[in-house]
């Protein structure tokens, strides 16, 4: 790119001021000319115009017939855009002045008054914070469905048997429902973070102006209140100069979009030839360009990858934000890529992840089978010798490694040993040991609050409708 | 380093089970030997195990006898690692398996029950939220004791007045106190961030055992009640692979960081040659090895310089997390350093940054001298032919650009101009203007909610003791 | 979005194979589906692909009729797409499938040969390697010009004494040339890296196929020398479920954002109100909606900015990196978005720091008032003091700390200083000491290689455009 | 903490310079102190040291008999810190200033001839390269170390067959041996990118002294062949504010835990229940407090983890360097820990990787029984179709895909499926086509260069002996 100047379209002049003679180079354009970026906040641009007017007509600072003109002219822009028929121009920078130039055809002069006691500063801070608010309250109706698929699974298979793992190794036997439930509470907290970080965003930065308030006698609690804010923001310097919102968002959204790369690996490592727990509906598989035979999980794998791009966007903007002094700087300009960008990861994230466990089919013979592999009632057996034999924990947490490593040496599973060979190690245990090492046996003793039992993931289904969905 | 197998301890065994022959190759205990990291978990490992074995006690599953001696093996042990004459063994791996091997030196055979119903899956998870919760209100003290210093600040200096920047570009002229509000806002933001970060980890995983639950007829309200939380977590999977306090944690404390660093920033640029606003007390500078002259910003610097550890061990946590099946698996061993790091980082830079800014004196000479550079009080004028002269804004804004196009071009100030020279450019202008132009008129009117006037300053000041320091 | 299925273009059952019966639903398809991104890479795809025919027509694998038609196709395609004929078709997926489906509509059955003895898993490797390939040699090329700007600048600033900084603080002075050339190196690193990661980029996937390489006769040399690679890759697996190259890049292009974001960051602190060092065009400065006599250096804080989103690209790329087994997976999709838009950022960046250095102008007179403050010249009186009255260097070192703390409490400069004064802390100091005070004599003094002398860098200056512009 | 100030050792005032009266506070100690983690560079310091002070001997800037003293002191505390012997006092700040204190105390004045034309900011440039230099040529060593024990596995199972992924579906049958030479492949560009950031980073910055060099009449030339550098740095300013060599370095560790997290992703997968591929010697497995079954790969899980430590020490320097002017900030001084913990980070993970790979056993019946599944022989199929009827590549894939249909639908592997049926979808096949169906007729045929063929696993094995280890 060179950097020759470029004509202009009327109006440019407007942003520029009158002290700059000459037209910014084409590359000044291409750097800093965000319009294409922030036109997605046209109609909380607007809002807040429609707000700042009514107020500026009630304090008296502009007419009520400037007012009426701009409030009309802000509709028919409103209008337009959503029609497709508004032209935006480069020329023209931002959202605010494409707005302002526009209505400045359809009124005339009264457009030019609608900028008193405001600034481009606390406007974009204001439409970006509208932007979010709705972004969350999207987000929360996104994860309150994608818990609504899983509780409706953790009911269908609150009985179901799988291997528990640890390490990815076998552990415990546990149930399917009360696996699926561990997600639930995942995506309850990230709830809890949207909730507060919308509470906390809701102050509203409108008449903060450039940095440092204004000399005109305006309403800030008018102007916040019509936009559902809780109050105006408290120091204007602040106002302006403000992004925790937006890091606050993208740090959310990373914790969140970890969650959904943990659910995501499952999904593959379960679809796997390995584990062979669970199938894909077809809408949510793919093929293979060379290798006709797969079934390939791709829309799994995306969304874990793309958790990549959640955290690359919450780095990118604590980035920017370090070291910058107060107020203004255009450094803030880069808070919306990365807020746009993961919202929009996201929402289709979320979308696909309740589209795949909503379809997903379940071998449950496969996964009951494998319940029983690794020795995975060990530490049923173990328990068995504390309560039926007094013996202390570390004791027999000694002696079942010890019938596991004959188990393992004879190539049986434990319920498999005879009782001769368990009494050759602890000559205590009795017939009655066979009752605890079964995988439903297990799973049906560990009753305990929050445990795997499938009563108790019932009642954990329950209580995770009245907590989430209602 | 090479991997040979190293003579271990006694003891030893008990970690590794019955099933693993060969001692652990001196590399694998490099590798995963966590008790220099973890035994900073001594105080939370000692109470939780005591509110377990009340618990136990309590329900029958140890008996009384056991439970004394238990807790009395527990008091010595909190005593003697306080003291400094507990001995840690690498070989024990851990701050859980050295606990209790002291305890079965000390009580005998009753220590082997103490382990009955529980896991170190739990057990860590368990004391990290306890560490993590005193470190929260910790940080809330410190954060408020920053605010509180910076209050004091706002409060001797509501009048004085300085440039306001935008793109650090003189902007208009606003009050010191006014500007070190903004940062009162943000840290109080902070503040709540972490008491909803404190609330939402204060569940109690004890009891979710190594990942389903336990078959003893355990009370999970007990023991999360006696360690002061609010309830036992719901689910024992998420229970014992959930990190979410800490993500949470890291990535509040990088929003903090974040404005610990733009405060520091503007710290060195005032203490510089170049702006010479601030002085840092003798205290908090420091000289140089080869120039005898200097006063350097060294603690400004480093606390700007550790948001990158608090934005790495963010990132570090994440990627971590990062699609890791359930439940608990060996990575999640590494939430510790980031969060204890990320925790002394905060506390020195908040506690450094409180000692700066307390100590700090301004040349307020300097500083009013300044503010009215850089025609600050273009915004004044322009404000006025709106007011005065019924003027659009965009009007006025465009004549005050002449206007300031015509000082320069003449070298002087915007209140320097000859009243001829102004009508010049909009013949409407009267002598009246002049009372806008200067600085302390100028900061004055901007009175509205949040601005910069020194009496609006001292409702702030009053405002933001009673939010945030009562 | 809602999962419901969507019909599917003609062509769409290529991707999916014989084995999927369902559509894909559209969110399926609305988070798999990357022609959106993957376009760009049309040039890349058919040069691979035309390099792909001619060697299995050689090799004698498909017949030559059919080779020339799928070469003509080809031809045809490439210049549909440049002509922004070619219609897109997200049915299609990807780049590959949308070339290929054409091409069979151009040229009927051969189209179906193209596929014979590879997979998209080696195709998308090799097209990104070409397309990364041309991006370093234009960053070169980018590169190499902001060092001719940067060494042109410093020829003339060669002699232009500044203060220079440590800790922001007056340190010594230096010159503007010598300090421009600090960047020449940086950038100069930049330009090293760039050539070691495209060096060892250049190895060609092409045949490892889907991911074992393939039963067909092909010779993998051919086609790696007719797309310009230096050979094939030597492990098929690794062939396609690498990513070096892009986490390369990334981890280069954040060094590059660093080094950019220094000198922006340098740029706003020299046209700030404060140091009024510097004044940069019109061009490259924007105004004020509000303020009217403002000149905002928006590009340098914005490049400034962009640091993050290189940054962020880089973390988002590492993350989707970790943890993936071998060999190709769906998440390797997510390399494209990083590179590409790290790529657009910096040729942006660099660019505008062109033009913005370029046009600067210094206000050499401030600087070099301001290069004398803060007794910038004490270092070169504790040398003089050592190489004239032979003192150890932190006995100088303290003599000086104590003449500069007299000039301070007197309110003077240290040539400012009487001799008697001088004498009354060290008696041996004579009246040749100031021949060492002033700035010229400072700077012309540092005459050591690498040193800030300007007859230094005028030589630097020469070898600068030697090592660097040849 | 509260910021009193603490008594100082003596000594102390030699770093402050004359012009601070007052001691630091407790909390600037706290803070800015960097002895403890800079002690780690003493030899590096005092090999530096060593090497000025010849040089200046040999340039006659200081007497052969107080070079002498310095040199014999130096070796002196050299000794002392091997010894254990050497007091490191905190108020001395960093190594710099405790080595020179301590010279003083053996030497006399002397010793302050010593920081004659250098000062801290060239000195822990140099010491810093130096430190990395040697951690660069142990990495070399240590990635050679376990390229060997790759290669020595992979020709081992040369022959070995196992099932191929794509997406963790099974894709193609491959062969262990090849498998793990795509780890020598990445770790051999590992060591490349190393090669080269060591390359890159052997130019000598001692002799920049603070920022503008000297006027001393010193030869940096001797200095830094002396150090075994290529070479002086060729810009002062750019020599003390650079620390791009820590940047690469942090990169290509990120690259090169993102392999070892590759692998280590790989052994967790083939230890776990559901693959059980291969075992870890019992040196590398651990048990479970709870379940005294378990063999847990924690390892290879810590190595996965680690990763996010080395890409958070990248992440963190990053944020550091960003927005630093120039010259020295003491910012700079946050370089080391990211260095020192990344280097041990990754020196552990390779040794500790190398151990566990070369102990692994694995289950090759269980292996080949899988490579079978999942109809992996399928693109075999259409090969055959191709080579054999002429097919078009396409078609067969359709055809291929309608087998793989078949043979679903009936239960049966693809060579378990008759000739009849087969011949029901495409009257073409002959009975020829089961001899490309066998897992081990398919590793065979794909004996292109880079392929899995064993005979071409054995070639790449030789190739790679040569390439990588000689």
């Amino acid at each position: 790119m060179t950097a020759k100047s470029a004509k202009r379209a009327p109006g440019a002049g407007t942003v520029r001021g009158g002290r700059l003679d000459a037209a910014p180079s084409d590359l000044m354009d291409a750097i800093n000319v965000s319009i294409d970026v922030d036109k997605r906040l046209h109609a909380e641009d607007i809002a807040a115009s429609k707000a700042h007017c009514a107020m500026l007509v009630r304090q008296g600072i502009i007419s009520e017939a400037d007012g009426d003109a701009i409030l009309g002219g802000l509709d028919t822009i409103g209008k337009e855009i959503e029609d497709g028929r508004f032209l935006f121009h480069r020329s023209l920078e931002d959202i605010h002045m494409n707005v302002e130039s526009r209505l400045a055809e359809l009124v005339g002069d009264a457009a030019g008054r609608l900028h008193t006691a405001r600034s481009r500063n606390d406007q974009v801070a204001t439409d970006l914070r509208l932007w979010l608010r709705q972004t969350l309250d999207d987000m929360d109706e996104a994860l309150a469905g994608l818990q609504a698929v899983l509780i409706d699974k953790a009911e269908a298979h609150a009985g179901t048997v799988m291997p528990g793992f640890t390490h990815l190794q076998a552990a415990q036997p546990v149930t399917l429902g009360h696996h699926l439930l561990a997600y639930v509470e995942m995506f309850g907290r990230d709830r809890g973070r949207a909730a507060d970080c919308r509470r906390r965003l809701n102050q509203c930065p409108l008449g903060a102006a450039a940095l440092a308030g204004t000399s005109f006698p305006i309403d800030r609690r008018m102007t916040a209140e019509a936009l559902g804010f809780d109050g105006p923001c408290a120091n204007s310097l602040d106002a302006v100069s403000d992004r925790d919102f937006a890091m606050e968002f993208l740090g959310l959204a990373a914790v969140l979009a970890v969650h959904l790369s943990r659910l995501a690996e499952e999904i593959v490592l379960w679809c796997s030839d390995a584990f062979k727990f669970a199938r894909l509906s077809d809408a949510f598989s793919t093929g293979s360009s060379i290798m006709p035979q797969k079934r390939n999980p791709d829309a799994a794998e995306l969304v874990r990858a793309k958790t990549g791009r959640v955290i690359g966007a919450l780095g990118a903007l604590l980035v920017v934000m370090k070291g910058l002094p107060l107020a203004y700087g255009k450094d803030l300009q880069e808070d919306k890529v990365p807020v746009f960008k993961t919202a929009e990861t996201l929402s289709l994230s979320l979308a696909a992840m309740a589209g795949m466990v909503s379809g997903m089919e379940f071998d449950t013979g496969r996964m009951k089978a494998d319940a029983g592999g690794g020795f995975s009632t060990a530490t049923d057996l173990a328990d068995w010798l504390v309560r039926e034999l007094d013996m202390p924990f570390r004791d027999a947490h000694r002696v079942t490694g010890r019938l596991v490593g004959l188990a393992e040496e004879k190539g049986l599973s434990l319920d498999g040993l005879h009782l001769d060979d368990m009494q050759s190690v602890e000559k205590g245990i009795t017939e009655a040991v066979f009752g605890v090492l079964g995988v439903d046996n297990s799973v049906t003793s560990r009753d305990s609050f929050g445990g795997t039992a499938p009563e108790r993931v019932r009642q954990a289904v329950s209580a995770a409708r009245k907590r989430f969905l209602t």
